[in-house]
């Protein structure tokens, strides 16, 4: 992946208990609310927001006690950075790249994500230790 | 704290093992790296890098075995992303701003952070669970 792969830094991912509760202290940060989102996909239920030029996803599990992904997170953490997701102008492209470094995205390849975007997610083990969200921009 | 006090994302702090290693990682992802600083002050030795217009911070600890900060995240955690930085025109506005809501950053005030620059930490619990950096810009 080339400079060029990554376009800017899409939003920072935070696992939250409780959305309404999360919203109000970002609110309290000086944070804008930009609306609300189901990501079933995801098993999620999101919030954005801008603080400082900033996008955060705030993410609350549609399922506390579901196995894995935010659900997981929040229990084991009680919340925090989830991930870091960067815009990319062309998801495919930058995949492949990343492919010839020997890193692949987790289940292989795109999937929908919010706001109706193509998603992919590389695992902490190739990045060190952070959940990198790559989002294709739409064009 | 209005928006007015956070100006812009300063940088991403990860924690990581292994300083080397975690600068080759990123720039396998295409970042870019711009240097090496000692912070005795956070026990870390940090590297700065960019990636995709993103300042990422890394941080290794200095003493693996310390009792807290980022070896005990290093510890606990594997790595991964350790703080939000925001940049803050007015470190002191920022936190008389807060400090009017019930929030008073780590340790009672500022202090001297990485690249010369004033700093102060608002603990997790006050950021819905995101340890969150002040850094005064410098002006």
């Amino acid at each position: 992946m080339s400079n060029q792969a990554v376009a800017g830094l899409a939003h920072v991912g935070v696992a939250v208990r409780d959305l309404s509760a999360a919203e109000r202290t970002y609110q309290a940060l000086g944070a804008e609310l930009l609306g609300r989102e189901d990501v079933p996909a995801e098993g999620v239920r999101v919030s954005f927001l801008t603080l400082g030029g900033v996008r955060i996803e705030l993410l609350e599990p549609l399922d506390p006690s579901a196995e894995a992904g935010v659900a997981r997170f929040v229990r084991e953490r009680g919340g925090g950075v989830h991930h870091l997701a960067f815009d990319t102008e062309d998801l495919a492209q930058a995949l492949g790249s990343l492919g010839a470094q020997g890193i692949a995205p987790i289940g292989g390849g795109g999937r929908p994500g919010a706001e109706g975007r193509q998603v992919a997610f590389l695992h902490p083990r190739d990045t060190g230790g952070v959940l990198v969200e790559l989002c294709e921009v739409r064009r």
